[in-house]
């Protein structure tokens, strides 16, 4: 967006100008093949080739201090982590990833470079280009990626289906990111596998499409821990939970698994647990992990017979 | 976006919890009508019907006090710019729009039903549903829309497709936007005419969709201004441009027209004027202005044989 509508705003504060940054930023985060009939950076907006199915699109924001200790971390984790956070929105749908968008804001001297970097980073893991881009002056370092993904075939899969009687599945074991975090704020280096857990989240989309494939009922993303995320899941399909176990990842405490977040393992519901492992199996993919049972009673919420709270962490207002 | 992986973050600091607040936010951007199939606010991730043709998407980010000046504007003009601004690019290449993400950073007690009012407000204007969203805390309010839309039939305009010889129009007179602004910092009313046309800017959809069936060969929008668009233009076109008149909107300044931006009218380059004012008034659209002829030579860029020189604001870092 330009700003402000006023000839007299000084100019030549900031060291480099907008379209020179904009190209030197577009050559680190351009994958380089564009497929045939579309146009990525440069124009006043993208163009991709014809989605097929149903369109998936989220959008997430990350600021540096909030999403991301500075004290602790490279300015390239922001960008790879909210890159990450929001391709993991479309792993939770079981769609196929088409590509991103990235808004930036930032104050004078933000090495916009490195933030980018991790961007992109994030964007070949993910087999997900970024496509466009804005940037913005401000005080606060804030990352926005939108991704947009498509459903082929079998539509997009909601929070809100899960159905009495389902088994609830993770992809994973929980809380490496939260141990890892601990870790590196007692010292670990940044290449500790838990520390690169918290810095580098992996979101699950081989899983999400082969989840989808198989019918599931109900899926959601693992990402403000499943203190929070699985009563959210619980309220969208009006029901109620007793699960058995929750998967501790070695390394992290309870705790930490039950409301760290930031894991990105998907939360499955689903009356054909055969299938879903089946499916994956075929895949190459992690056995999911059984973690218990949806109930008809939304008031019902347990852990090995207790209650369940909720926790985790939300924004305040 | 999860923030941060740290049970002992202080909780409470802040008001209102962001379940509670992404609500009421639901409530006040939520056209009403969702059309069958798709789903917006709720799940990961917004799910649409499927797009016909192309997909056109866009990411423009606009920060408090810099695109817009709290001692004059209300804080819902922020989010109807931002809004506005977005689509316009999709106007640009000519798209229809199917709807827009929007992710906000704010601090704490920053009236956000207001903010997202604005939202609303360009969101009707539009008729570009807000199928989704994200919130985190910032010392800055920022505000990054992003907007996707289809080209059914023949493809996107691009800005690069101008060629010598072409008539370069516009599709209304320039510099209003910054004449309003100008006339509230010097104590006209927020219903001032200019004062509102500064405020709520209309993206030029319509224009943009019966020019790209009228097979303009370029577009873009003057987001910038005349004077830094019309460059970057010939520079993706790569050629040059002879303008024998800047329309100056009534009540502006020509430096107004020509570097002020935010005007949002439609620069379009194409062979054919006579079949592209014959498609605007069939549709009942105002009659585009010519403005110049494009050159070959890229080194000449004269207004009434002068020359014309880059100017206009960028963000600086």
């Amino acid at each position: 967006m330009p700003a402000p509508t006023d000839p007299t705003v000084p100019k030549g504060v900031y060291s480099r100008r907008e379209d020179d940054v904009i190209e030197r930023i577009a050559q680190i985060v351009g994958l380089g093949n564009i497929p045939a009939g579309e146009r990525h950076i440069g124009d006043d907006a993208a163009v991709l080739a014809p989605f097929v199915g149903q369109a998936v699109i989220s959008t997430d924001v990350a600021v540096l201090g909030v999403h991301l200790d500075s004290e602790y971390f490279p300015l390239e984790d922001l960008g790879f982590k909210a890159v990450a956070a929001a391709v993991s929105d479309l792993a939770a749908m079981g769609a196929r990833v088409r590509g991103a968008v990235v808004a930036v804001t930032a104050p004078e001297g933000t090495d916009l470079e490195e933030l980018h970097r991790g961007m992109a980073d994030a964007s070949r893991v993910t087999s997900c280009p970024i496509v466009g881009g804005d940037l913005a002056q401000g005080r606060d370092v804030t990352v926005a990626v939108t991704v947009f993904g498509e459903c082929p075939g079998r539509g997009a899969i909601y929070r809100s289906g899960a159905k009495p009687g389902d088994q609830l599945l993770v992809t994973g074991p929980l809380g490496r990111s939260a141990a890892g975090l601990r870790r590196r704020r007692a010292g670990a280096s940044l290449s500790d596998e838990l520390v690169v857990a918290h810095r580098r989240p992996r979101p699950r989309l081989a899983e999400g499409m082969a989840a989808r494939g198989a019918g599931v009922h109900a899926m959601m993303d693992l990402s403000d821990g499943l203190g929070l995320d699985l009563h959210r899941f619980a309220d969208a399909s009006g029901v109620g939970f007793e699960l058995h176990d929750v998967p501790v990842a070695e390394g992290a405490t309870v705790d930490e698994a039950i409301s760290g977040g930031e894991d990105y393992e998907l939360l499955i519901a689903t009356d054909d647990v055969a299938r879903l492992r089946l499916v994956f199996l075929d895949r190459g993919l992690r056995a999911p992990l059984a973690i218990g049972t949806v109930v008809k009673d939304r008031a019902t919420r347990t852990l090995k017979g207790e209650a369940f709270e909720r926790r985790g962490w939300q924004h305040q207002f």
